[in-house]
């Protein structure tokens, strides 16, 4: 009783009178509350390379880690989340299609496109002086999530992910039968056209500690597109998708 | 009001009357609780090689599936417990950390070491005729988990899984040393002892649709421990944690 009172005398004063009250009203427009715990959704929108920049040494060392603790904490409840809807819509798939239903929506790309449609683009621009990548999109919503969670709890939470994002946003039928998996459609593509196809890599570097690959997509002997990521079956993906509108346009 | 008045009811059947009481006498055990839904507990303990042997086939498809979708349930709910508790035990650690250390929580070994302690191995054995593999006992660890969760919900299910597993049967901060990455630590020996160091694959075979690798280690030349699994990764950690107790000993 009296924390509720407290919650919302919190609440009025960070609506009202606080300094974050610019901050605070467009949360509440994509949240659809007023958080109690403003610094803790400040931290969810705040990108490394802004710490990095511009915070002094004290403060940055715990915003920082804060910042991916959030996204780590919000990446495995969205998974859960995700995974138990599915569970429940589908009572007859089996774990195989359950799992490649999931990846399809919590995969970075998915994550993008939702924070875009949340508007969250507009937030982070406020909070960072970088210019925006699309991975610090998804970034954000996952840590946005570990925010929500921990000032409103799982119900909240579960609710919140299955209505604002999932079901507003996902046609989840037309996931169904979308094969996301480049590489496959394009061997196939190329075996129907009796084409000799080649994934190779062409470099590898070290970038922040971690291998980098570089692969190559080669149809008949010519290179048709190229892509880098942390891993080759990723760079392989892209590469193939790329390839694949080459192939169409 | 109805609700737990029948479910009182349910849960007394299958404790004193129902043809089932062994198993929930069994499970009760386990759990500390008399379950309402026998049969989801039931499937938790299937494997499908029993369900293919002998379980008619329009009992097949139904059960089959079940075991698999509880295990992914499971799974991903433990993911989040488990990373939530890491969160909040570890209030200064980054990203990484956790993740190492929530992985070396919900890893396949840990989770058969912790099926075992619950005895889980003695259930398993009464519902299938075939002989236990380990991995069999991680999985219903999961299933189970899943069980409880559409049993019980969030709230009980997080509880149990800090108390009852997490808390009461690992030791947190032995496991923030423990370098579970054999690969590196036999590099590491090798290159402290001078010793040249391969990694080969012997072969690859299709099983089951996947493909399946044999790597050996090599030291100087010779052949010094080999071992298999569907991806080169986790056989090269097999084959290094072998060749360091061989080296060892």
């Amino acid at each position: 009783m009296l924390v509720t009172f407290i919650n919302l005398l919190r609440k009025t004063h960070n609506k009202y009178f606080s300094k974050e009250r610019h901050f605070v009203e467009r949360l509440d427009n994509v949240l659809g509350f007023t958080p109690v715990h403003v610094q803790l959704f400040k931290i969810a929108f705040y990108h490394k390379s802004t710490i990095n920049n511009s915070l002094q040494t004290e403060k940055k060392n715990h915003v920082l880690q804060s910042n991916e603790r959030l996204e780590y904490l919000g990446d495995a409840l969205l998974s859960f989340v995700v995974g138990e809807y599915l569970f429940n819509k589908y009572i007859q798939a089996d774990e195989g299609f359950l799992t490649k239903m999931r990846s399809k929506i919590v995969k970075r790309k998915m994550l993008n496109f939702l924070a875009e449609q949340m508007g969250l683009d507009r937030i982070l621009m406020e909070f960072n002086q970088a210019n925006l990548s699309p991975s610090m999109m998804g970034n954000a919503l996952e840590a946005l999530i570990g925010a929500i969670y921990l000032e409103k709890g799982f119900i909240y939470t579960r609710k919140y992910i299955l209505n604002e994002l999932v079901k507003k946003y996902i046609n989840i039928h037309s996931l169904e039968n979308f094969d996301d998996n480049y590489k496959s459609q394009l061997l196939e593509w190329c075996q129907k056209n009796t084409k000799e196809i080649d994934f190779r890599v062409i470099s590898k570097s070290k970038n922040d500690k971690r291998d980098r690959f570089r692969i190559g997509v080669y149809i008949d002997g010519v290179e048709v597109a190229t892509a880098e990521d942390f891993n080759k079956k990723s760079a392989e993906q892209v590469a193939a998708e790329i390839a694949l509108t080459q192939i169409q346009s």
